[in-house]
Protein backbone atom coordinates (compact mmCIF):
# COMPACT_ATOMS: atom_id res chain seq x y z
CA UNK A 1 0.00 0.00 0.00
CA UNK A 2 0.92 4.03 -1.20
CA UNK A 3 0.44 5.86 1.78
CA UNK A 4 0.23 9.56 0.99
CA UNK A 5 0.36 11.50 4.08
CA UNK A 6 -2.71 14.22 3.92
CA UNK A 7 -2.22 16.08 7.22
CA UNK A 8 -0.78 19.20 5.54
CA UNK A 9 -3.73 20.32 4.24
CA UNK A 10 -4.45 24.34 4.64
CA UNK A 11 -8.11 23.25 5.32
CA UNK A 12 -6.70 22.28 8.30
CA UNK A 13 -7.18 24.93 10.85
CA UNK A 14 -4.09 24.49 12.70
CA UNK A 15 -2.22 23.79 9.13
CA UNK A 16 -3.85 27.40 7.78
CA UNK A 17 -2.88 29.12 10.91
CA UNK A 18 1.20 27.76 10.86
CA UNK A 19 1.59 28.45 6.52
CA UNK A 20 0.01 32.20 7.38
CA UNK A 21 2.84 32.46 9.54
CA UNK A 22 5.54 31.03 7.60
CA UNK A 23 5.58 28.85 10.64
CA UNK A 24 7.53 25.97 9.51
CA UNK A 25 8.05 24.14 12.91
CA UNK A 26 4.79 22.12 13.14
CA UNK A 27 4.56 21.92 9.82
CA UNK A 28 7.66 20.45 9.67
CA UNK A 29 7.55 17.51 12.83
CA UNK A 30 3.33 17.10 10.66
CA UNK A 31 5.64 15.47 7.66
CA UNK A 32 8.31 13.81 9.88
CA UNK A 33 5.47 12.13 12.52
CA UNK A 34 3.82 11.24 8.96
CA UNK A 35 6.77 9.72 7.19
CA UNK A 36 7.07 7.96 10.70
CA UNK A 37 3.76 6.22 10.62
CA UNK A 38 4.51 4.57 7.24
CA UNK A 39 3.60 7.54 4.76
CA UNK A 40 5.31 7.19 1.62
CA UNK A 41 4.16 10.88 0.18
CA UNK A 42 3.94 13.51 1.70
CA UNK A 43 0.96 15.62 0.32
CA UNK A 44 0.94 19.13 0.83
CA UNK A 45 -1.89 21.44 -0.02
CA UNK A 46 -2.48 25.12 0.34
CA UNK A 47 -5.35 25.90 -1.44
CA UNK A 48 -7.34 27.45 0.97
CA UNK A 49 -5.02 30.69 -0.16
CA UNK A 50 -6.22 31.40 -3.39
CA UNK A 51 -4.25 34.26 -4.42
CA UNK A 52 -1.52 33.21 -2.36
CA UNK A 53 -1.45 29.68 -3.25
CA UNK A 54 1.57 29.36 -5.61
CA UNK A 55 4.03 31.05 -2.90
CA UNK A 56 2.23 29.26 -0.23
CA UNK A 57 2.78 26.19 -2.01
CA UNK A 58 6.29 26.67 -2.82
CA UNK A 59 6.99 27.41 0.88
CA UNK A 60 4.97 24.39 1.80
CA UNK A 61 7.68 22.45 -0.89
CA UNK A 62 10.77 23.58 1.01
CA UNK A 63 9.51 23.07 4.43
CA UNK A 64 8.05 19.76 3.76
CA UNK A 65 11.50 18.65 1.86
CA UNK A 66 13.52 19.54 4.60
CA UNK A 67 11.76 17.98 7.20
CA UNK A 68 11.82 13.78 5.75
CA UNK A 69 13.26 12.02 2.50
CA UNK A 70 9.89 11.45 1.52
CA UNK A 71 9.12 12.12 -1.93
CA UNK A 72 6.35 14.96 -2.49
CA UNK A 73 2.35 14.80 -3.30
CA UNK A 74 2.26 18.46 -5.01
CA UNK A 75 -2.33 19.20 -4.22
CA UNK A 76 -3.43 21.54 -6.44
CA UNK A 77 -6.11 22.03 -9.44
CA UNK A 78 -3.87 25.04 -10.36
CA UNK A 79 -1.04 24.54 -12.81
CA UNK A 80 0.38 27.72 -12.07
CA UNK A 81 0.88 26.88 -8.10
CA UNK A 82 1.62 23.54 -9.48
CA UNK A 83 4.72 24.91 -11.41
CA UNK A 84 5.92 27.11 -8.96
CA UNK A 85 5.88 24.31 -6.37
CA UNK A 86 7.63 22.02 -8.39
CA UNK A 87 10.55 24.45 -9.35
CA UNK A 88 11.06 24.69 -5.87
CA UNK A 89 11.45 20.38 -5.53
CA UNK A 90 14.89 19.93 -4.98
CA UNK A 91 16.41 17.13 -7.13
CA UNK A 92 17.77 13.87 -5.10
CA UNK A 93 16.80 12.83 -1.66
CA UNK A 94 12.79 13.11 -1.49
CA UNK A 95 12.48 11.69 -5.33
CA UNK A 96 10.08 11.82 -8.07
CA UNK A 97 7.29 13.93 -7.07
CA UNK A 98 3.73 13.24 -6.96
CA UNK A 99 1.32 15.66 -8.86
CA UNK A 100 -2.12 15.54 -6.78
CA UNK A 101 -4.45 15.51 -9.41
CA UNK A 102 -5.04 15.49 -13.16
CA UNK A 103 -8.41 14.88 -15.03
CA UNK A 104 -9.88 14.21 -18.04
CA UNK A 105 -11.41 18.39 -18.17
CA UNK A 106 -9.54 19.57 -21.08
CA UNK A 107 -8.40 22.87 -19.79
CA UNK A 108 -6.97 21.03 -16.99
CA UNK A 109 -5.72 18.57 -18.75
CA UNK A 110 -3.91 20.40 -21.26
CA UNK A 111 -2.24 22.42 -18.38
CA UNK A 112 -1.52 20.15 -16.22
CA UNK A 113 0.41 17.43 -18.53
CA UNK A 114 3.44 19.91 -19.61
CA UNK A 115 4.52 19.98 -15.84
CA UNK A 116 4.47 16.07 -15.88
CA UNK A 117 6.75 15.99 -18.78
CA UNK A 118 8.63 18.50 -17.93
CA UNK A 119 9.72 17.81 -14.19
CA UNK A 120 9.45 14.01 -14.41
CA UNK A 121 6.65 13.43 -11.84
CA UNK A 122 4.09 10.93 -11.18
CA UNK A 123 0.33 12.19 -11.10
CA UNK A 124 -3.10 11.00 -9.51
CA UNK A 125 -5.40 11.22 -12.17
CA UNK A 126 -9.18 11.39 -11.18
CA UNK A 127 -12.03 9.72 -13.29
CA UNK A 128 -13.78 12.92 -14.08
CA UNK A 129 -14.18 15.02 -17.70
CA UNK A 130 -15.87 17.99 -19.02
CA UNK A 131 -19.32 15.75 -18.52
CA UNK A 132 -18.43 16.03 -15.02
CA UNK A 133 -17.97 13.38 -12.38
CA UNK A 134 -19.78 10.17 -13.57
CA UNK A 135 -22.35 8.42 -11.19
CA UNK A 136 -21.59 4.88 -12.50
CA UNK A 137 -18.52 2.64 -12.33
CA UNK A 138 -18.59 1.71 -16.41
CA UNK A 139 -18.61 5.21 -17.25
CA UNK A 140 -15.69 5.89 -14.49
CA UNK A 141 -13.73 2.77 -15.78
CA UNK A 142 -14.31 4.30 -19.64
CA UNK A 143 -12.36 7.87 -18.35
CA UNK A 144 -9.77 6.09 -16.64
CA UNK A 145 -8.75 4.16 -19.22
CA UNK A 146 -8.92 7.24 -21.71
CA UNK A 147 -6.77 8.81 -19.46
CA UNK A 148 -4.26 5.99 -19.26
CA UNK A 149 -4.25 5.85 -22.72
CA UNK A 150 -2.91 9.03 -23.40
CA UNK A 151 -0.88 9.05 -20.66
CA UNK A 152 1.43 6.43 -21.34
CA UNK A 153 0.81 7.66 -24.87
CA UNK A 154 2.82 10.62 -23.56
CA UNK A 155 5.17 8.34 -22.50
CA UNK A 156 4.55 7.99 -19.07
CA UNK A 157 4.84 4.72 -16.86
CA UNK A 158 2.17 2.86 -16.44
CA UNK A 159 3.55 2.31 -12.65
CA UNK A 160 3.83 6.21 -12.46
CA UNK A 161 -0.20 6.51 -12.97
CA UNK A 162 -2.72 6.65 -9.99
CA UNK A 163 -6.33 5.99 -10.70
CA UNK A 164 -8.57 7.83 -8.62
CA UNK A 165 -12.24 6.62 -8.63
CA UNK A 166 -13.60 9.31 -7.41
CA UNK A 167 -15.61 7.91 -4.11
CA UNK A 168 -19.27 10.23 -3.80
CA UNK A 169 -20.57 10.29 -0.34
CA UNK A 170 -22.82 7.63 0.15
CA UNK A 171 -24.92 9.56 2.21
CA UNK A 172 -26.29 11.25 -0.88
CA UNK A 173 -26.69 7.70 -3.09
CA UNK A 174 -26.66 3.84 -1.71
CA UNK A 175 -24.78 3.17 -4.80
CA UNK A 176 -21.97 5.04 -4.85
CA UNK A 177 -19.88 2.72 -2.63
CA UNK A 178 -20.15 0.07 -4.89
CA UNK A 179 -19.48 2.22 -8.05
CA UNK A 180 -16.25 3.12 -6.61
CA UNK A 181 -15.42 -0.72 -5.26
CA UNK A 182 -16.27 -1.95 -8.82
CA UNK A 183 -14.36 1.05 -10.55
CA UNK A 184 -11.24 0.26 -8.65
CA UNK A 185 -11.35 -3.86 -9.10
CA UNK A 186 -12.00 -3.35 -13.20
CA UNK A 187 -9.63 -0.77 -13.88
CA UNK A 188 -7.10 -3.32 -11.51
CA UNK A 189 -8.40 -6.37 -13.93
CA UNK A 190 -7.27 -4.02 -16.97
CA UNK A 191 -4.34 -2.36 -16.13
CA UNK A 192 -2.33 -4.40 -12.87
CA UNK A 193 0.51 -2.08 -13.45
CA UNK A 194 -1.63 1.09 -13.03
CA UNK A 195 -2.05 2.18 -9.51
CA UNK A 196 -5.25 3.14 -7.60
CA UNK A 197 -5.22 5.35 -4.98
CA UNK A 198 -8.19 8.04 -3.37
CA UNK A 199 -9.21 9.87 -0.95
CA UNK A 200 -11.25 8.17 1.82
CA UNK A 201 -13.06 10.82 3.54
CA UNK A 202 -15.53 11.56 0.79
CA UNK A 203 -17.24 8.17 1.08
CA UNK A 204 -18.43 9.24 4.69
CA UNK A 205 -19.23 12.86 3.90
CA UNK A 206 -22.40 13.81 5.74
CA UNK A 207 -23.08 10.86 7.56
CA UNK A 208 -21.92 10.39 11.36
CA UNK A 209 -18.80 7.72 12.88
CA UNK A 210 -16.87 8.94 9.78
CA UNK A 211 -13.64 7.34 10.36
CA UNK A 212 -15.54 3.89 11.45
CA UNK A 213 -17.24 4.25 7.77
CA UNK A 214 -13.46 5.44 6.32
CA UNK A 215 -11.86 2.83 7.97
CA UNK A 216 -14.24 0.16 6.55
CA UNK A 217 -14.20 1.46 2.84
CA UNK A 218 -10.66 1.12 3.08
CA UNK A 219 -10.89 -2.07 3.85
CA UNK A 220 -13.12 -2.85 1.05
CA UNK A 221 -10.90 -1.10 -1.24
CA UNK A 222 -8.08 -3.00 -0.29
CA UNK A 223 -10.03 -5.87 -1.15
CA UNK A 224 -11.25 -4.88 -4.54
CA UNK A 225 -7.03 -3.86 -5.77
CA UNK A 226 -6.70 -0.57 -4.37
CA UNK A 227 -2.91 0.11 -3.99
CA UNK A 228 -2.64 3.52 -2.45
CA UNK A 229 -4.40 5.62 -0.11
CA UNK A 230 -4.53 9.31 0.62
CA UNK A 231 -5.02 9.23 4.23
CA UNK A 232 -4.18 10.13 7.68
CA UNK A 233 -1.02 7.86 9.04
CA UNK A 234 -1.51 9.19 12.14
CA UNK A 235 -4.88 7.48 12.99
CA UNK A 236 -4.05 4.75 14.65
CA UNK A 237 -7.17 2.34 13.79
CA UNK A 238 -7.44 3.13 9.98
CA UNK A 239 -3.44 2.32 10.07
CA UNK A 240 -4.42 -1.13 12.28
CA UNK A 241 -7.05 -1.72 9.61
CA UNK A 242 -5.02 -1.39 6.66
CA UNK A 243 -2.63 -3.70 8.43
CA UNK A 244 -4.91 -6.43 8.79
CA UNK A 245 -6.26 -5.78 5.27
CA UNK A 246 -2.73 -6.48 3.86
CA UNK A 247 -2.70 -9.30 6.14
CA UNK A 248 -5.80 -10.94 4.70
CA UNK A 249 -5.36 -10.21 1.49
CA UNK A 250 -2.04 -11.82 1.07
CA UNK A 251 0.01 -8.56 0.43
CA UNK A 252 1.97 -8.72 3.57
CA UNK A 253 3.32 -12.46 3.29
CA UNK A 254 3.05 -14.56 5.70
CA UNK A 255 1.57 -11.55 8.35
CA UNK A 256 5.13 -10.19 8.70
CA UNK A 257 3.90 -7.03 8.58
CA UNK A 258 0.99 -7.62 10.76
CA UNK A 259 2.74 -9.44 13.05
CA UNK A 260 5.61 -6.63 13.59
CA UNK A 261 2.94 -3.99 14.01
CA UNK A 262 1.13 -6.11 16.57
CA UNK A 263 4.79 -6.17 18.39
CA UNK A 264 5.29 -2.51 18.38
CA UNK A 265 1.77 -1.90 20.13
CA UNK A 266 0.48 -0.28 16.36
CA UNK A 267 -2.90 -3.27 16.49
CA UNK A 268 -3.92 -2.40 20.23
CA UNK A 269 -7.23 -0.66 18.92
CA UNK B 1 -26.80 -10.20 6.59
CA UNK B 2 -28.17 -13.14 8.28
CA UNK B 3 -26.56 -13.53 11.45
CA UNK B 4 -26.34 -16.59 13.34
CA UNK B 5 -25.50 -15.80 17.07
CA UNK B 6 -22.65 -18.40 18.29
CA UNK B 7 -21.93 -17.71 22.04
CA UNK B 8 -24.08 -20.83 22.93
CA UNK B 9 -20.98 -23.05 22.46
CA UNK B 10 -19.90 -25.52 24.49
CA UNK B 11 -16.10 -25.13 23.69
CA UNK B 12 -16.50 -21.78 26.30
CA UNK B 13 -15.80 -22.81 29.59
CA UNK B 14 -18.95 -20.70 30.75
CA UNK B 15 -21.38 -21.92 28.62
CA UNK B 16 -19.57 -26.07 29.16
CA UNK B 17 -20.29 -25.35 33.07
CA UNK B 18 -24.32 -24.42 32.63
CA UNK B 19 -25.10 -27.17 30.62
CA UNK B 20 -23.50 -29.66 32.55
CA UNK B 21 -25.06 -28.32 35.69
CA UNK B 22 -28.39 -27.74 33.05
CA UNK B 23 -28.61 -24.32 34.71
CA UNK B 24 -30.76 -22.93 32.07
CA UNK B 25 -30.71 -19.33 33.09
CA UNK B 26 -27.50 -17.74 32.33
CA UNK B 27 -28.08 -19.89 28.24
CA UNK B 28 -31.36 -18.38 28.08
CA UNK B 29 -29.96 -14.94 28.91
CA UNK B 30 -27.42 -15.64 26.54
CA UNK B 31 -29.82 -16.37 23.97
CA UNK B 32 -32.29 -13.23 24.98
CA UNK B 33 -28.87 -11.06 24.16
CA UNK B 34 -28.01 -12.29 21.34
CA UNK B 35 -30.99 -11.75 20.01
CA UNK B 36 -32.09 -8.60 21.28
CA UNK B 37 -28.33 -7.39 19.44
CA UNK B 38 -29.80 -9.01 16.06
CA UNK B 39 -29.23 -12.87 15.73
CA UNK B 40 -31.71 -13.98 13.31
CA UNK B 41 -30.54 -17.55 14.63
CA UNK B 42 -29.68 -18.63 17.93
CA UNK B 43 -26.59 -21.48 17.32
CA UNK B 44 -26.50 -24.44 19.89
CA UNK B 45 -23.54 -26.54 20.21
CA UNK B 46 -22.87 -29.62 22.79
CA UNK B 47 -19.89 -30.59 21.16
CA UNK B 48 -17.66 -31.10 23.96
CA UNK B 49 -20.16 -33.55 25.74
CA UNK B 50 -19.20 -36.30 23.31
CA UNK B 51 -21.28 -39.01 24.27
CA UNK B 52 -23.73 -36.35 26.44
CA UNK B 53 -23.85 -34.70 23.20
CA UNK B 54 -27.67 -35.94 22.02
CA UNK B 55 -28.92 -35.28 25.19
CA UNK B 56 -27.48 -32.08 26.05
CA UNK B 57 -28.05 -30.55 22.49
CA UNK B 58 -31.78 -32.01 22.88
CA UNK B 59 -31.65 -29.57 26.20
CA UNK B 60 -30.20 -26.83 24.84
CA UNK B 61 -32.87 -26.62 22.25
CA UNK B 62 -35.34 -26.29 24.71
CA UNK B 63 -33.66 -23.94 26.75
CA UNK B 64 -32.99 -21.55 23.34
CA UNK B 65 -36.45 -21.89 21.83
CA UNK B 66 -37.90 -21.31 25.35
CA UNK B 67 -36.12 -17.88 25.55
CA UNK B 68 -36.30 -16.24 22.16
CA UNK B 69 -38.55 -16.62 19.33
CA UNK B 70 -35.41 -16.67 16.62
CA UNK B 71 -35.32 -20.01 14.99
CA UNK B 72 -32.38 -22.42 15.91
CA UNK B 73 -28.98 -23.80 14.47
CA UNK B 74 -28.43 -26.61 15.63
CA UNK B 75 -24.56 -27.05 15.35
CA UNK B 76 -23.10 -30.63 15.15
CA UNK B 77 -21.61 -33.06 12.22
CA UNK B 78 -23.25 -35.95 14.32
CA UNK B 79 -26.60 -36.97 12.55
CA UNK B 80 -27.31 -39.11 15.75
CA UNK B 81 -26.99 -35.52 18.16
CA UNK B 82 -29.19 -33.62 15.48
CA UNK B 83 -32.19 -35.93 15.20
CA UNK B 84 -32.54 -35.70 18.57
CA UNK B 85 -32.55 -31.93 19.08
CA UNK B 86 -34.79 -31.83 15.96
CA UNK B 87 -37.06 -33.96 17.08
CA UNK B 88 -37.15 -31.24 20.60
CA UNK B 89 -37.85 -28.29 17.95
CA UNK B 90 -41.38 -27.03 18.65
CA UNK B 91 -43.42 -26.45 15.05
CA UNK B 92 -44.49 -22.53 15.22
CA UNK B 93 -42.73 -19.61 16.60
CA UNK B 94 -39.26 -19.64 16.18
CA UNK B 95 -39.15 -20.93 12.55
CA UNK B 96 -37.41 -22.97 10.37
CA UNK B 97 -34.25 -24.61 12.31
CA UNK B 98 -30.83 -24.50 10.54
CA UNK B 99 -28.72 -27.75 10.19
CA UNK B 100 -24.82 -26.18 10.98
CA UNK B 101 -24.09 -28.69 8.92
CA UNK B 102 -23.52 -30.92 6.41
CA UNK B 103 -20.79 -31.27 3.67
CA UNK B 104 -19.92 -33.40 0.99
CA UNK B 105 -17.67 -36.19 2.71
CA UNK B 106 -20.59 -39.56 1.55
CA UNK B 107 -20.70 -40.56 5.20
CA UNK B 108 -21.94 -37.15 6.50
CA UNK B 109 -23.67 -36.44 3.41
CA UNK B 110 -25.88 -39.53 3.63
CA UNK B 111 -26.48 -39.35 7.44
CA UNK B 112 -27.52 -35.49 6.96
CA UNK B 113 -29.75 -35.16 4.45
CA UNK B 114 -32.50 -37.48 5.69
CA UNK B 115 -32.78 -34.63 8.56
CA UNK B 116 -33.31 -32.08 6.59
CA UNK B 117 -36.07 -33.98 4.79
CA UNK B 118 -37.75 -35.00 7.46
CA UNK B 119 -37.65 -32.13 9.63
CA UNK B 120 -37.64 -29.56 6.55
CA UNK B 121 -34.87 -27.36 7.64
CA UNK B 122 -32.43 -25.31 6.30
CA UNK B 123 -28.69 -26.23 6.33
CA UNK B 124 -25.09 -24.84 6.53
CA UNK B 125 -23.18 -26.96 3.37
CA UNK B 126 -19.36 -26.83 4.06
CA UNK B 127 -16.95 -26.23 1.05
CA UNK B 128 -15.39 -29.63 2.00
CA UNK B 129 -15.60 -33.63 0.76
CA UNK B 130 -13.54 -36.81 1.42
CA UNK B 131 -10.44 -35.46 -0.20
CA UNK B 132 -10.49 -32.86 2.47
CA UNK B 133 -10.80 -29.18 2.99
CA UNK B 134 -8.95 -27.95 -0.31
CA UNK B 135 -6.77 -25.45 -0.74
CA UNK B 136 -7.96 -23.30 -3.58
CA UNK B 137 -11.09 -21.50 -4.19
CA UNK B 138 -11.32 -23.17 -7.95
CA UNK B 139 -11.34 -26.56 -5.81
CA UNK B 140 -14.36 -25.30 -3.34
CA UNK B 141 -16.44 -23.67 -5.35
CA UNK B 142 -16.71 -27.06 -7.12
CA UNK B 143 -17.77 -28.71 -4.12
CA UNK B 144 -19.52 -25.77 -3.65
CA UNK B 145 -21.35 -26.12 -7.34
CA UNK B 146 -21.81 -30.10 -6.56
CA UNK B 147 -23.16 -29.14 -2.85
CA UNK B 148 -26.08 -26.61 -4.31
CA UNK B 149 -26.91 -29.41 -7.13
CA UNK B 150 -27.50 -32.37 -4.94
CA UNK B 151 -29.67 -30.19 -2.22
CA UNK B 152 -31.54 -28.79 -4.67
CA UNK B 153 -32.02 -31.98 -6.50
CA UNK B 154 -33.44 -33.23 -3.40
CA UNK B 155 -35.94 -30.66 -3.02
CA UNK B 156 -34.57 -27.88 -0.91
CA UNK B 157 -34.89 -24.27 -1.73
CA UNK B 158 -31.70 -22.84 -3.14
CA UNK B 159 -32.65 -19.87 -0.42
CA UNK B 160 -32.83 -22.21 2.27
CA UNK B 161 -29.08 -23.59 1.50
CA UNK B 162 -26.11 -21.49 3.34
CA UNK B 163 -22.52 -22.18 1.40
CA UNK B 164 -20.02 -22.27 3.93
CA UNK B 165 -16.15 -21.08 2.03
CA UNK B 166 -13.86 -22.65 4.87
CA UNK B 167 -12.11 -20.12 5.63
CA UNK B 168 -8.39 -21.18 6.39
CA UNK B 169 -6.33 -19.12 8.94
CA UNK B 170 -4.23 -16.67 7.02
CA UNK B 171 -1.34 -17.73 9.65
CA UNK B 172 -0.72 -20.82 8.03
CA UNK B 173 -0.87 -19.92 4.59
CA UNK B 174 -0.58 -16.13 3.00
CA UNK B 175 -3.67 -17.05 0.04
CA UNK B 176 -6.03 -18.30 2.08
CA UNK B 177 -8.08 -14.94 3.19
CA UNK B 178 -7.97 -14.54 -1.02
CA UNK B 179 -9.17 -17.82 -1.68
CA UNK B 180 -12.95 -17.24 0.69
CA UNK B 181 -13.53 -13.73 -0.67
CA UNK B 182 -13.04 -15.67 -4.73
CA UNK B 183 -15.00 -18.54 -3.40
CA UNK B 184 -17.56 -15.72 -1.80
CA UNK B 185 -17.45 -13.88 -4.70
CA UNK B 186 -17.76 -16.64 -7.41
CA UNK B 187 -20.52 -18.58 -5.84
CA UNK B 188 -22.53 -15.48 -5.43
CA UNK B 189 -22.09 -14.83 -8.87
CA UNK B 190 -23.52 -18.18 -10.08
CA UNK B 191 -26.02 -18.25 -7.72
CA UNK B 192 -27.25 -15.38 -6.18
CA UNK B 193 -30.21 -16.58 -4.59
CA UNK B 194 -27.91 -19.34 -2.45
CA UNK B 195 -26.68 -17.61 0.99
CA UNK B 196 -22.95 -17.44 1.86
CA UNK B 197 -22.45 -17.75 5.36
CA UNK B 198 -19.18 -18.81 7.62
CA UNK B 199 -17.42 -18.30 10.73
CA UNK B 200 -15.74 -15.48 11.28
CA UNK B 201 -12.80 -16.59 13.60
CA UNK B 202 -10.29 -19.36 11.91
CA UNK B 203 -9.31 -16.72 9.44
CA UNK B 204 -7.49 -15.13 12.64
CA UNK B 205 -6.35 -18.43 14.38
CA UNK B 206 -3.14 -18.30 15.15
CA UNK B 207 -2.32 -14.79 14.98
CA UNK B 208 -2.71 -11.85 17.28
CA UNK B 209 -5.25 -9.15 17.11
CA UNK B 210 -7.75 -11.93 16.23
CA UNK B 211 -11.00 -9.38 16.97
CA UNK B 212 -9.48 -6.99 14.29
CA UNK B 213 -8.39 -9.94 11.86
CA UNK B 214 -12.21 -10.80 12.18
CA UNK B 215 -13.97 -7.36 11.51
CA UNK B 216 -11.65 -6.59 8.75
CA UNK B 217 -12.29 -9.76 7.34
CA UNK B 218 -16.20 -9.47 7.65
CA UNK B 219 -15.76 -6.16 5.96
CA UNK B 220 -13.80 -7.63 3.10
CA UNK B 221 -16.66 -10.83 2.89
CA UNK B 222 -19.47 -8.51 2.73
CA UNK B 223 -17.84 -6.72 0.05
CA UNK B 224 -17.29 -10.05 -1.42
CA UNK B 225 -21.52 -11.15 -1.22
CA UNK B 226 -21.57 -12.70 1.49
CA UNK B 227 -25.08 -11.71 3.33
CA UNK B 228 -24.48 -14.25 6.08
CA UNK B 229 -21.97 -15.12 9.10
CA UNK B 230 -21.57 -17.28 12.51
CA UNK B 231 -20.39 -14.45 15.03
CA UNK B 232 -21.05 -13.09 18.30
CA UNK B 233 -23.33 -10.01 17.98
CA UNK B 234 -22.52 -8.88 21.12
CA UNK B 235 -18.85 -7.73 20.07
CA UNK B 236 -19.78 -4.00 19.17
CA UNK B 237 -16.96 -3.20 17.48
CA UNK B 238 -17.69 -6.29 14.52
CA UNK B 239 -21.17 -5.18 14.90
CA UNK B 240 -20.38 -1.19 13.99
CA UNK B 241 -18.18 -2.71 11.18
CA UNK B 242 -21.25 -4.78 9.98
CA UNK B 243 -23.22 -1.87 9.67
CA UNK B 244 -20.66 0.00 8.14
CA UNK B 245 -19.86 -2.40 5.55
CA UNK B 246 -23.66 -2.74 5.15
CA UNK B 247 -24.08 1.10 4.55
CA UNK B 248 -21.08 1.33 1.91
CA UNK B 249 -22.37 -1.90 0.00
CA UNK B 250 -25.85 -0.22 -0.51
CA UNK B 251 -27.38 -3.57 1.02
CA UNK B 252 -28.66 -0.86 3.93
CA UNK B 253 -30.67 1.91 1.68
CA UNK B 254 -30.51 5.70 2.51
CA UNK B 255 -27.89 4.23 5.29
CA UNK B 256 -30.95 4.24 7.09
CA UNK B 257 -29.79 1.49 9.11
CA UNK B 258 -26.62 2.99 10.20
CA UNK B 259 -27.80 6.23 10.92
CA UNK B 260 -30.16 4.10 13.63
CA UNK B 261 -27.49 2.41 14.83
CA UNK B 262 -25.68 6.00 15.25
CA UNK B 263 -28.17 6.58 17.41
CA UNK B 264 -28.46 4.16 19.82
CA UNK B 265 -25.01 4.23 20.38
CA UNK B 266 -23.86 1.58 18.80
CA UNK B 267 -21.16 2.88 16.02
CA UNK B 268 -19.54 4.50 18.74
CA UNK B 269 -16.71 1.76 19.17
Amino acid sequence: MIIIGEKINSTRGAVRAAIERRDAGPLAALAQKQREAGADYIDVNAGMFLDGEAESLEWLVGVAQDATDAPLSLDSPNATALRRGLRAVRAGRNGKPLINSITDEKARYDAVLPLIKEFDTSVIALCMDDSGMPERAEDRIIIAERLIEKLTGEGMRPEDIFIDPMVRPIGTGSGYGIAALETIREVKRRRPEVHIACGLSNVSYGIPARKLMNRTFLVAAIAAGMDGAILDPLDRELMASLYAGEALLGIDEYCAGYLSKFREGALDV
